[in-house]
């Protein structure tokens, strides 16, 4: 159905939100070893943010988002691709249903992000800033205690609704009031102990460049670590050091904006 | 073809080249005024950057990107959207054969821009930074003329000599030296006599968030002037004002960079 001239090789499933599949994409784009166009990756990206609450299916026992996630690896297939990445962690709660119906393999982003952290790690304290959906889904704590790292879990309250705060708050827009919500999640979770802060929401990887200063504690993007996965799984070679997209904070209009995204949610 | 609950609204050709469609998708999302995932549009982004160089057909007087052109404006009507965008300014130069074939209405982004000089100008005169593919092609000259702005033609050989400098190097990713090449390039037309200044290449559009003060001049994004048309088209509400994203300058690596991308070229 689709013509070899254009044929993609990687299959993106986004919208899950879109700012942090357009992350993913600049990511990716930023962190090919190329010099021209032809250099890069074909790529197809299918943004359909029209899809359930992945968090709000999986506290409710329900598997709404399945269905459409079905059709969108299905789609991707029809459509030639080599391998499919999900740049939103929560939807990984049904990777093993999508993998068993994807002709195509799906590169796991908790895969990618448990080799990232041993790029910055060898051992110690992981702490995760998630969806409460991938925190029940398990398949984090999972891998990061089969990798011979330490889960670290805040006990504070306040951690937990800072991660929540600062996710809504990237869904809404407000970059600059999302990147102090997570600055204030990370010292958390170092007070808690922490060697390292996983950002196991792609929504917050979009805030990962804006972020101040993080007093030693070693933060982990999980868009950058399944962007370096799938180029390394096609045989791209992958660049370092080039800065990553950022979004100037904007002062001023941050806070109406997040409490307007409370009544929203 | 595909399942209604993930069919998208606007498919875009992209890939021309890869960081202009990550930078155009990010803009278009940021544009967006919403506050929740489901308020977005679908989107589908076929990025494919194995299309041959548009500006070397044009001005050797052949066609060889209209067949994958061609193929991609296919493969998103068969995946059911109702618009399609292309950002990229000198893919344009076969607009109307691929307009005549899509069943799915193709935003031009000539229209896009001569709309957005409108929200900025009521007269007077317009510089274009743009390959020379687009400048052969005469589209801009066309429209901006028939809009009642006057084209200004900077003489000065060096002006021609930065634009193209700036897109080789956003095509290699050298951000900061690509904005610097840029802000030449503007001077240059300000000197010349110009009012306003399109970037007429998305590949400018990337640096568009990372110029440094433009003296008065204003500066018109093609991409961002293309996402306002889509989002427009298709009934989304366009918000204003929101921080875009940027890349920070990195100093110190990017010319030699520069000098690799020169070799490459």
């Amino acid at each position: 159905m689709i013509d070899d001239s254009i044929r993609p090789q990687l299959g993106i499933i986004g919208g899950l939100g879109p700012l942090a599949s357009a992350d993913f994409y600049f990511k990716l784009t930023r962190m090919t070893d190329a010099l021209r166009d032809n250099e890069h990756v074909p790529v197809v990206i299918l943004s359909v943010p029209q899809l359930p609450d992945r968090t709000e299916a999986i506290l409710a026992g329900h598997d709404g988002p399945l269905a459409p996630l079905t059709a969108a690896v299905s789609t991707l297939n029809a459509l030639g691709v080599a391998c499919i990445a999900m740049p939103c962690n929560t939807a990984h709660h049904w990777y093993d249903k999508l993998a068993a119906n994807s002709q195509a393999e799906i590169i796991h982003i908790g895969d990618a992000v448990v080799a990232e952290i041993r790029r910055g790690l060898e051992r110690g304290r992981v702490a995760n800033l998630a969806t409460r959906g991938t925190l029940a889904s398990g398949f984090y704590q999972d891998r990061i205690s089969a990798a011979g790292f330490d889960l670290c879990l805040p006990q504070d309250r306040e951690f937990q609704e800072r991660v929540d705060n600062a996710i809504a708050l990237v869904k809404a827009g407000s970059i600059g009031e999302a990147a102090a919500e997570t600055e204030q999640a990370l010292h958390l979770a170092q007070l808690a102990g922490a060697d390292a802060a996983l950002l196991g929401c792609t929504e917050l990887s979009v805030v990962a460049a804006s972020l101040g200063d993080t007093n030693g504690l070693i933060v982990i993007d999980s868009n950058a670590a399944l962007a370096r996965a799938s180029l390394t799984r096609l045989g791209f070679s992958v660049q370092e050091a080039r800065g990553l997209p950022t979004v100037p904070r904007l002062r001023g209009n941050g806070r109406s904006t997040w409490r307007a995204a409370q009544r929203a949610s």
